[in-house]
């Protein structure tokens, strides 16, 4: 008989934190949705979560937080686990990984959420069958996860490809972008709030027709042709609010304008293929962490998970 | 007693091909520099002097080729050994691997000239201990390399990441680039042909005062920061004609800038170590296609391999 194996996994967002436990099979024994309000407050609900799941299926074999960012990931730097210069009012600094390790008795991954979000697509979603791709979600901010060779890419940190510098698109001139550090970084100018601070009104209540969509096509083509140069990824993954539908013919459209026929290899891609969208569903970040929990566990990835038993945790369904 | 192995490796560049065969410890047995000229001259010419080396030492445990690009390095692509879409004339769609192939009975290793120089750094220069690093040359072109958890960087095909579009520089707005894909993408804008084109006279003969260094340090600054926010390096390493020492500074000053602050592990770095010199020689890319080569025949990199022994064949000292 196999061992019972318990796994527990946290995707740690700027509006909520999603906790769950499952099984080997990656099959969810309980989970919670828990308001992101003060660090101390958050914290102390998920540890309770933990507890609780403790008593009822023992302990965990291992544990992993999948988190919005900057995030240190460097083990050797001092603040190793700690979320550093978020914008986030009030978890600036935060140790989440200290706080997890003192009051959860199992080894702990981390990563970051859109990491793991890739983990999660490559899993059961639009990854499957990649080595290497990109996972990027345009939402309140514009954040991108990098798989290569089948495993996160950490570096010397993780990514943070939404804060590079792109030139500007024709015709968005004035508005200075909004990013803190960097003001007009493709963050600062393609964010949903940057294209709310633009054009006076959320941007999903842009009719499809409005300026904004190509200008926010542009942006989002020249992050895939930066991608494309710099990490030379099979797929590039797009989701998050701001990618409607109509969305990724435009971006396909532009960035092969942009490529501009150049390297052959790219000239024979199918941009359908190339640029497509996220289909591993909203908990794709959940799975992924629990699946950084099983690696951790058994130093390989779950191949057997089967989709129908994971999680489906997510803003909509998910109670405390 | 160790059997003898021999290994055979070119760098081919778009002025010489470098040609040379080393014992397993990387020491050169037999060297030599051919012009680049026409394809079926070059290569008629390196394929005689390989097939001498094999008459005098025996046949090559393995062979490589660090070449100019864009180079096919898809396996599964039709075009798979070929350079393809490159500039210099009377190159394009030359297929590099199966010429090699047919007339060197060994396993072949491909790879980029950049990736080449960045495995040599890693052997003998400023990539020494390093997992994760770039490696920029500023000259006729913007080649970028990088060695991500040790080994060369392919994904679906090398990186291009001399060719991503940044941000005009102040004062830079009228030149057009000369990239004939991109105009004025980085290289378009910054390469030494670029500067030449801009200022009328090759870029070594202007005077450190001049206006065009501060536009050149603000492109690769750029080129810098988003390498950091692509590919996450733990080291750039920037050489090439272009990099006259005074650059150095200026590029670490500007970057520093560009990054604002954002991210912790950013700001803890020191910029006199991140953004650093070559330091393995002229030969770093001839060295790195030979450990290739052994990778190729013994499955490891040639960690053993001593400095003095390996080739120090270059433009001034080489002869045929």
């Amino acid at each position: 008989m196999v061992e019972p194996l318990f796994l527990g996994a946290i995707e740690a967002g700027g509006t909520k934190f999603l906790c769950a436990v499952s099984d080997r099979d990656g099959a969810t024994l309980t989970q919670t949705r828990i308001p992101t309000t003060t660090p101390a407050e958050t914290l102390s609900a998920a540890t309770a979560f933990f507890a609780e799941a403790a008593e009822r299926y023992g302990a965990l074999a291992a544990f992993s937080i999948g988190s919005f960012g900057p995030l240190s990931l460097n083990p050797v730097a001092n603040d190793y686990g700690c979320i550093t210069s978020t914008p986030k009012q009030g978890w600036q600094n935060v140790d989440l990984l200290t706080h997890f390790r003192r009051t959860i008795a199992a080894p702990t991954a981390l990563d970051t959420d859109v990491n793991c979000a890739a983990v999660g697509e490559r899993l059961f979603g639009s990854g499957q069958g990649l080595d290497t791709f990109c996972y990027v979600t345009v939402g309140t901010g514009i954040g991108v996860g990098v798989l290569i060779n089948g495993a996160p890419h950490g570096g010397a940190n993780h990514p943070e490809a939404g804060h590079i510098k792109l030139p500007r698109a024709a015709g968005d001139d004035e508005f200075a972008g909004i990013c803190p550090y960097h003001g007009d970084c493709l963050e600062g100018l393609a964010s949903g709030p940057a294209m709310h601070a633009r054009w006076g009104v959320p941007a999903e209540t842009l009719p499809s027709s409005h300026p904004a969509w190509d200008i926010e096509a542009d942006y989002l083509a020249g992050l895939c042709a930066t991608l494309t140069y710099t990490v030379r990824p099979d797929r590039i993954i797009i989701g998050g609010g701001v990618m409607q539908p109509p969305m990724y013919d435009r971006v396909r459209r532009m960035l092969t304008e942009k490529l501009a026929g150049y390297d052959a290899s790219m000239r024979a891609i199918d941009m359908a293929d190339y640029v497509a969208a996220p289909t591993a569903g909203s908990s794709a970040g959940l799975t992924g962490a629990l699946a950084l929990a099983y690696r951790k566990a058994t130093r390989q990835w779950p191949m057997h998970w089967a989709v129908a038993e994971t999680t489906s945790i997510d803003a909509e369904t998910a109670n405390a």
